[in-house]
């Protein structure tokens, strides 16, 4: 049973250091290139990717398709699903994160950056997007703390990643700095108040094996 | 409730004149355009694709991800089955149309492509896929006559496509040459012997809109 977990490679935000959130930031062309090698690394290593789960936005999208065509695994079907999305960052997006650090101190933003607890200032309204037409308007999110992120991520795999790799499905999942810390966090059991010490970077694959019980029997990092 | 059928633009089989069927063939760089020229269309027809459906065949996966990206719709979930596979064409396959045209004649190639229960040559061993290994080997097969293609065609429709159009949801579904002329002759109610005269052309867009008893109120090629 394995779980193969990647960061999106490099997109406009990283590289020009502002809080993205739900923003639907692009790749960069190094971005592309890093997934583009995540994929021939996964291909190298041998795993034959049975199903993806992305975000629905596109730095995560189009990594996983450049995995997948790398990986010789375009053909699996690919599950695009909020609950994968970058935290969101409430009011704090789209600014630059040395500018805010200027404004309310970097023990502040070290803060909303790391802590579980910690919710950003909010919005005061969502701006309607049809990707999340579908979706009870109470989950979506006005600004989250990280606790908050892994409320709405760990669902997903309880109820999807879960019976996937109990059927012996090797599974990919695409997506951001936080989503993935969280997960991480959930399934080695790290304390919440050690989850600023989970870093994950850009486009590296992490190979998690299970046992039958699902306890991590391997890690691995491509 | 609508229904977009797009054939996937030109292929390098569509080019060079042999049959594809199973064989996983690229598009064109004039196929690539279509298909965005495809998606376009759906765009400037105010259409909002909810879900993706796309055989395993990278022809179709290349053509409906143009489609999503230039429609605004990236985000949504492409779903890959190989019941949308082009029609298997046994011991055709890889066959100049020119040349068995010579061998066997005009009348039994004009059978072979466009008769209802005319079954071509078999293959005598299915070669093992990846991409076919959930399968019931029984399924896979060693050469399909259109009717043996529809009855793995309509599963699909009954089963994922008709309870998506039930919910609303505008569902994509990114075909080859048989496995929509099936679609279309079940949709449409037409005989099985005016099968051959639905033709289906590269990345063009055939909307149907249903009314609640799922009976076609409009058809529109864009």
């Amino acid at each position: 049973m394995k779980l193969i977990l990647v960061r999106h490679g490099e997109s406009e935000a990283n590289f020009e250091n502002y809080w993205t959130g739900w923003l639907d930031v692009d790749l960069t062309a190094k971005g592309i290139e890093q997934a583009k090698n995540a994929g021939k690394k996964i291909k190298t290593a041998g795993l034959s990717i049975d199903v993806a789960y992305e975000s629905v936005l596109k730095r995560s999208i189009k990594t996983a398709q450049m995995i997948l065509q790398e990986a010789d695994a375009r053909f699996v079907s690919e599950y695009k699903t909020w609950r994968l999305n970058e935290r969101h960052y409430g009011a704090l997006v789209g600014k630059n994160k040395d500018l805010i650090r200027k404004d309310f101190g970097a023990e502040q933003v070290k803060k909303w950056r790391r802590g579980f607890d910690e919710v950003p200032p909010l919005v005061k309204d969502n701006q309607f997007d049809r990707r999340y037409a579908d979706l009870d308007p109470r989950l979506i999110p006005k600004g989250e703390s990280l606790r908050m992120t892994s409320q709405r991520v760990i669902p997903l795999w309880q109820d999807q990643i879960v019976p996937d790799l109990m059927a012996e499905r090797t599974v990919l999942v695409c997506g951001h700095g936080n989503s993935l810390r969280v997960l991480v966090q959930y399934l080695e059991k790290i304390p919440t108040n050690q989850v600023d010490q989970i870093d994950i970077p850009n486009a590296t694959p992490m190979v998690y094996t299970f046992d039958s019980h699902l306890e991590i029997s391997q890690k691995e990092i491509l």
